[in-house]
């Protein structure tokens, strides 16, 4: 009974997820490039609503950290100038969706600065999508140097 | 219509994935024990059975790599000897259900070696699960030092 079920949702899924999948991926990838307007424009507030405003949202750099307030402080600690904020691109973005409410996006991001802001920094992301209510937002981001 | 299809797979996917989140769970934390388990006797092959055999499949380290037969390789390569593979241990795991045909791992990796073998190395990770007919299987595996 329950493998008919799964069976049953499985073809439902495909009938309502496949027409649309080229619409999310671009709505994922849409939800970085407003990320990276928010930030080229000194705006981390802005820039956060790209991830799941909940205490389970993750964010790995060289520790764990968990919950929307934790990443928000971080960022405003680790960028709390213009400078040290710098100019934002992200770059070779690929999406992989996971079904009609989750994807994966991997990337390499890029941030010039001036050495008084820090000096130019770069690395590799991954990061796991949810679609909620409000629109696709990150609920894992693992960030790391390249 | 499409609305209508979204809910009635919701409440199908509820009535048939809430009764074994915890059993799945279990299954996904048991992969990376079989993971910690042949890499501890020195078989990278059977280690890498807790990956998607796919071309899809992605590792990201200190770049981003694609394909089962690539990570392979990549691991040969960087553990080449037993000495060099060490004794591998996961902790601080933490299993988060994305629906019931994919999960999102987090946890530390320590591996203790000796002096020759390139000493001990640890690392955060995390990792993107999904069900296949073969079982619970890594799409994703970002791993960074910590």
């Amino acid at each position: 009974m329950k493998r008919l079920l799964r069976v049953l949702i499985a073809a439902l899924a495909a009938v309502a997820f496949v027409p649309s999948l080229h619409a999310q991926t671009d709505a994922v990838k849409q939800v970085l490039t407003d990320q990276e307007t928010a930030w080229n424009r000194g705006d981390i507030v802005a820039f956060m609503k790209g991830y799941a405003d909940s205490p389970q949202t993750t964010f790995i750099g060289s520790t764990i950290e968990h919950g929307y307030r934790s990443i928000l402080e971080r960022y405003r600690k680790k960028y709390a100038t213009r400078e040290a904020m710098g100019h934002l691109e992200f770059t070779d973005l690929a999406v992989r969706m996971l079904g009609p409410e989750h994807a994966v996006v991997t990337g390499h991001f890029h941030l010039a600065r001036s050495a008084a802001g820090g000096g130019d920094a770069s690395g590799i992301f991954s990061l796991v999508f949810e679609k909620e209510a409000a629109g696709w937002k990150i609920i894992l981001d693992h960030t790391s140097a390249s």
